[in-house]
């Protein structure tokens, strides 16, 4: 890939976090979470889109790809990257973040977003390379203020956000004190686009299975996080992950033993959640499709004798990727955190 | 129903028709269109919502029915009306708008945005008591202009306008010289919210079933429309209808007789939709979930030996009702056409 | 109801359990279960339908609830009971059983298989006046020579058949010895017929939630049976059911902490199911649509470092209730264990 | 391939038509076909597999490949050919088999069912290479006779079978005297095993989109099959095949102009069908699972105005495929026709 232009610097936007227009770059924007970015962003208040990069597409409209945006957008992918830019937006395979920093070194001022899992691990030494570059992990529940102040932000994982989320309020207060037993059901986007035996639609469909049990690879930053709030945390993670009939979401249960009381752990949650616009918490029954589409995560908690239940429901490539990888953009540049993100649930 | 304010004249937002902010009441708001209906609206930028009433959900909170507003909005179902609106939504079954505007006289200066078939049909006797209002026919690609202008909309069908949209063209020119043949498959939304046997999961899932087979009532409307853009149509519309085994949406396959070649079709397809914003015209192929959770139409034409061929898909429950009644809304009230209504797509 | 015949004594077939052709009887023969009876017994070599009963559909063809048996049979519903018969199948609902027995005395010589919850506990003082007729609870994998000489039968639930298939080798072995950890997914067919807001198909199409956590009735006839084998056990099985998007089958995930290795588990597994025609082991990866439209039950064995996990799956509607009761009924009259119920899955 | 057996002519079975075992070879063992020949003829009472063949999989258990079939047999792919058998089935792509009878000459005495499409049509030069052999088109609604009789047999497609039988006993009595108007959905096991774009998960669930519309190739055996019984037949036969969000089956909706009132046409359906043990005529309304899992095809015949309505539904891999394959077969050896066909409907 060349510069489109060397002299980038002094084209930048002068945003300054105070509002006005972010100038957005998208790489890998043929996936399915550079579809979801492109989905959000043309319709998001404070962003223009520069250039959407892709090199298997470049010269192709976005509608070529991403078929259902025929009529909203003419944008078209582009072989070349330009740095006229204030975000970056890496939505390559696991990986290939790596490699994209290392064969084209990103200036200072653009900040970057990458939804791979490449810079998520603080410890993770593979990526020393490119760690002349500072990365956040980028789950606002979890950092919200380094998150506005950073430079560039490690996108959390899809399960990794839905088990977060339900269990920081116990980290928090130091509360995880017996073995974390999670299951969780994605839906099939969370494969990506490549067809592959296990996304074949006769195999898939009213099919359910394990994949992966006690040994996914999100655990690692599940565990990075729930350190930072419970210093001693060592108990095990538990996660037996399935393969959903579905395309979109995640629904998490987990469960540990605790007397903290239920009336105490909703207290917990509410009051951890409160200030965050897209985490709800409720005692309520909750199913998988109410937030379906959204950037929203519902929480319910119900104490069943000693054990305290937690059930964790998002967007696998919203609050699990492209939307929450937004949502930390508004953090960055001092935009609503919602901006862009008031997004019409499918509901059905 | 009590007024719950008898002066309601002197309190009704001046809004004018030039921008400021529409107050809206939704009647019927615990049901599938009503649901949507306060999907868009509680994001409109223009739009305050003033009451959603539902007599069996009174008091409850509008996330109790519509769980997946919960962290939304606050709004509580209404018992009573309040006529210090600009537009009132009527949301209920056909049949009920009829008998619930003969029990509750709609002042003049609210707009009405009636989503039943019950005003629908210009020589439709049985509504006369009714009929002291006039309501214009709320298809914009056909009666953008009336529609500024109405006082009150007669929202089409979903069917209807699926079809509508894929014959409008060609009757504008007097092209439809021929049977016309229609096969079209409906999502479960489209029977509504009451449980039945053709809704029971166990029932309907991976199942495809014919109904009401060249009986359809949308017949109607279609033949009504069709006949004010040209004058002698009367071929028959045989129109096989299909229940279809996803939850939103319309597919239509339609085929004439006719000498038109593809490239006069497309140019006259282009040329009548290209001031339209939500309505566009391809050759290429296209499938049902482009439009999934969007106020979109796509309309494919393509010709085969002597017949044209015209594929028509919409949201069933967004273009073809509460989106369309959101978009008639901003043609009424001056603002822009696609206000609201820029929803993400599901894309999956 | 009338007795048809009140000599039926004289007129019972005289199988002996030696071949020949038993003659059954079906009660409450419109619901699911007991239309899977009779898809089963239509076809079963050495069985002869004598009537179907059905209070509410007496008179009408089998094939006007059971459709898709139009062209296999043209037998009608009976609104009286005959007892010219050698076993009587119950599919009424939970409760009804008991009613029913009450109402309508069997005579001693005709064998009950019930397929409802009334008798499957020894200790239920709730069914204290039918006790005269003592029921055997019909898992052949943990009774086979009990059910060989039973007279009566209380055939087994669905959850309770997977998870107990899935967990009886090691409570043979007396390997129970820590908190057992479940979680499963159940079709739609096993809430039954009755349409509601949860078998609703826009309800329940690509959703997936959480029921009865930690409370499903189940739980009480699974460790009636793990203390059977293995006397002293008394953990907790946690058990977190969910609700899927798919019509058949169950699939759970069960784990436990143990020293017991993965090919000593394996071994353990093969020899405890290897005289059992319809349970297989394997240390492969399994998916649920293996075993639909089968009375078959997969189970995959496989330790990650201390945790033994067993994944289970069958069809809830026959191994998990109508093909386990055939199973039943061959085993007491003598029968091949496998006849009828040599079935073709459906495999997609 | 090698002979395994050059003289095989003294080791084939002496069937003679009259009982007995027949010996079944299967050539594209892996396959959807394959697999749904497999599940049919390891229980089928008069068959015995004598090899199933597939190149990639030679050694590998059948179940590997179809997994379900653990547990129910311990066969293996081959990697040769075996000649003393008395049918070999050819479960190969279209083209392939042509090219698979022309690398390997098959004995006269061993009896050929050809799945693909190679030799359905009586004037395709293309095939004269293989020319020497004679098929007979296998419809046994069309050509039974002529099928006991076959050496050698071309099955039909899953859509030339759910039309035609749709269709031959209006052409019987020469009735087809309009344009045939058509649409069919199919599910996603008609597109073959390979994983592509319309059969990924993501895409094709809740989704329905047209394809080869006016052109499929199943139009000429539908076309050679009515003209067969009705010579002078030239109508347009308009057929829209849609991709159907769905494994298995295929419902056709047809119609056409006529006078025959809605009596006649059901006493002709009845009379032309009534000696055929899988294809059932009915007034009522019947939907698409009806028939999956089965081999049987139901047909309901309706009226409306001048329009006569034919709705066919079937099973695209067992009476559009594999199962109509061995009811040839069992034609062709003298065996109840529907022999190892009565087939547990999946029903739900």
């Amino acid at each position: 890939m060349n510069l489109q232009n060397s002299d980038y610097a002094s084209q930048a936007s002068p945003l300054g976090g105070g509002g006005g227009i972010v100038r957005a770059g998208i790489v890998g924007g043929a996936g399915y979470t550079g579809g979801e970015m492109l989905r959000i962003l043309i319709n998001h208040p404070n962003v223009e889109i520069a250039f959407v990069h892709s090199s298997s597409n470049a010269g192709n409209h976005v509608y070529d790809v991403h078929t259902d945006l025929f009529g909203d957008t003419d944008l078209k992918f582009a072989a070349e990257l330009a740095y006229n830019i204030d975000v970056l937006f890496l939505c390559v395979g696991h990986g290939d973040a790596k490699k994209f920093l290392e064969a084209n070194p990103i200036p200072e001022n653009i900040k970057i977003i990458d939804l791979s899992q490449d810079f998520r691990l603080k410890n993770d030494v593979s990526s020393h390379k490119t760690r002349t570059k500072e990365f956040i992990y980028g789950l606002p529940e979890l950092n919200r203020e380094a998150i506005k102040e950073a430079k560039n932000i490690a996108n959390p994982g899809c399960f990794a956000t839905c088990l977060q989320l339900g269990l920081l309020p116990l980290a928090s207060k130091g509360l995880l004190n017996s073995e974390v037993h999670v299951t969780a059901t994605t839906g099939s986007t969370g494969a990506g686009q490549s067809p592959s035996a296990t996304t074949h639609f006769t195999w898939r469909n009213d099919n359910l299975s394990v994949y992966k049990a006690f040994e996914h690879q999100h655990l690692n930053e599940i565990g990075q996080s729930l350190k930072q709030l419970q210093a001693g945390f060592d108990e095990p993670i538990n996660f037996i992950p399935y393969r959903g009939d579905f395309t979109r979401g995640i629904i998490a249960s987990m469960y540990i033993d605790t007397d903290v009381t239920e009336a105490d752990a909703l207290k917990l949650y509410h009051q951890y959640y409160d200030a965050h616009p897209f985490t709800h918490v409720t005692s309520r029954d909750i199913d998988l499709k109410q937030i379906v589409n959204t950037n929203k995560c519902f929480i319910q908690v119900k104490k069943h004798g000693n054990k305290l239940l937690i059930i964790s429901i998002l967007d696998n490539l919203l609050k699990g990727a492209s939307g929450q990888a937004v949502q930390n953009m508004n953090l960055m540049f001092g935009l609503d955190e919602k901006a862009g993100l008031k997004l019409k649930a499918t509901g059905f």
